[in-house]
């Protein structure tokens, strides 16, 4: 295989380094360029290790060449692939800035699919793109996907509320709720899992990425996260992907598709749990109301303001400002309000002004929770 | 798609009739020729349903036109597939005979690559003729199938004796053996699935089919036959391929392959049994005996003897001539015999000619046996 060039950007965060993990593991791929936020040690450190060349930030490394911005950083370096993987909406503006100047984008960010979909593809079309997803369940679909599918599943684990007696949930603390049963990850999307926001967000994604309808499109808990997705043909036949819980696995796979190079550990029959469960309705009711909207809404409106109001709320919650189960007061008051003022959305500018109307919306939320 | 043409070898068996159904379902496929043993009345209603110009028998049909030898059906006709589902040793000639005159070979005869596995495989490198399995395993393995593969796993039923106590087990009775649990099959293979013959013998099509080592070929227990097949790739993923038991699955998709276009009941998340268990050595002496003989024995001869002394003790069993366990003592004692004789197989008529032996030998076994 020819030598790959590749920019990473949110390269200090999980995926990030788990990125640049992978890379020092597989040989062929060099990162010419990175972006990061705050971490300025660790950007350095990745910047030597892999002799990057260039990188975007709002901070100084001591090393590399700064880029004003990440458009100029692409034109530079046109790179085979983009990985990204900066979390929140932010990433929307940088995965939808990076399909006019690479072949490959390896999705990580959720919010661009979710907030922006239609958009995403679009590009991903006019600039002949391949978007390959980096989430372990839709790298797990992409893996089984072929033609003849009657459904999908997806799973999810249940995050850090599955075993609390419901009572208990309203008022879990950030630590509590930081403490995921099964992945490592960053902050906001631990929260999600717990909320399943996160997998509300993962319907919607497999939805624009494989062009599902939401009533094909199944979730249910996987105590283990062993089983990642399950397609289920109109054959009969079901296929099912599963394995131990290591982001690094689809990463790889991302970059090196449609071969499979990179080499990991392997489960014994003795690891699989392969159980799935339902998921319950008292205890994830903002992942049902998603749900039940995205049956019912058409437009991309509500998820813009689910994506935003949730980021808020999250962030006061974790500061803790807020309740576990305010965040679900937050979000749904902000969706209904937005669905309520019927914006439709034409132009990524659209995605924006929603985005930050519903912010404001939603810190307006928040206030209020407060002085109360 | 083009219509194509097939020939069913073994009609009017278990996976004859599910082809003749299949293909009825299906759009697209045009019996050409077949052949039957001794199921005349069978053979005649399908020849009429499907429009069948050719057949090839022993006995004679009112309908249709009689050819003598299979080598002839086939020159006639050459057709795109040939669907192999004659039972035991002799669907071995048949397998070999139609790689000369079609471009894919359906095969559900475990014979022809047990006793004659490298044989098969230059044949069809040199006529170049896809395999394409039908047993429900290796059609899932040949789904999952890619490369940078580490190994694969297939389940088995355990058959008839799986919840017998261990000392009832050497008295069971053929009616006792012929109740299944999950699969509807003939009657061979039904008992070879309570020894795990049939198991054995699958481990060797994988080993050919896939070119795969055998310390490569793992094999656990799975009650509701609803998992078929695992691939562990090196990554770290497991892809695991399940669905109903309905041999009618596999036998579409030999046909339709790479398409995948029949329609089946797609079964729910609660009719999932994914458990899998060890192979009790107690209980399936015949099979670890084998796997110890594949791990250490090179070329044909055992697996020959093994196969035509397994078919012998069967047939002497199902007539309630000898026990259940005694299948075991006339298989050992046949395998050892030609073990100790060390004949090698060189060409198609050593493969011939070991069976033979085995036969004669096996029937003498059998005869000491019944004079004690």
């Amino acid at each position: 295989m020819e030598e790959k060039t590749v920019v990473i950007l949110g390269v200090t965060g999980s995926i990030g380094t788990q990125t640049v993990d992978v890379i020092k593991a597989l040989k062929g791929f060099k990162v010419v360029g990175i972006s990061f936020g705050r971490n300025v040690s660790l950007a350095e450190k990745i910047i030597d290790e892999l002799g990057v060349k260039y990188y975007v930030s709002e901070r100084e490394a001591s090393k590399g060449v700064k880029i004003e911005t990440l458009e100029e950083l692409f034109s530079i370096t046109e790179p085979d692939i983009v990985v990204c993987a900066i979390p929140g909406f932010e990433g929307v503006k940088a995965a939808l800035e990076s399909l006019k100047h690479t072949k490959r984008l390896a999705l990580a960010t959720k919010e661009a699919l979710v907030c922006a979909g239609p958009f995403v593809k679009q590009l991903a079309e006019k600039y002949s793109v391949e978007i390959i997803p980096i989430d372990s369940e839709h790298s797990a679909i992409f893996q089984l996907y072929e033609p003849h599918i009657d459904h999908v599943l997806i799973t999810a684990s249940g995050g850090a509320v599955r075993d609390v007696p419901l009572d208990d949930i309203p008022s879990l603390t950030p630590a509590q709720i930081l403490k995921h049963p099964t992945w490592s990850m960053g902050g906001r999307i631990t929260v999600d899992s717990a909320t399943m926001v996160n997998k509300l967000f993962e319907v919607i994604e497999a939805h624009e990425l494989f062009n599902l309808d939401y009533s094909k499109i199944d979730v249910k808990l996987n105590r283990s996260s062993f089983v990642h997705g399950i397609v289920f043909l109109k054959d009969g036949v079901i296929k099912i992907h599963a394995g131990k819980p290591d982001m690094r696995i689809p990463i790889a796979y991302s970059l090196t598709y449609p071969e499979r190079i990179y080499e990991s550990c392997i489960a014994d029959v003795k690891e699989f749990d392969l159980s799935l469960y339902n998921v319950e309705e008292e205890r994830y009711p903002i992942f049902h109301y998603g749900l039940e909207l995205a049956r019912t809404q058409s437009g991309l409106s509500w998820r813009i303001a689910l994506n935003a109001s949730d980021e808020i709320a999250v962030e006061y919650f974790l500061r803790e400002k807020i309740t576990f189960r305010q965040i679900e007061t937050v979000v749904k008051r902000t969706v209904d309000y937005v669905i309520e003022a019927d914006k439709s959305v034409e132009s990524i500018n659209d995605v924006y002004e929603i985005d930050n109307i519903s912010r404001n919306y939603a810190a307006k939320v928040v206030k209020e929770l407060l002085s109360k």
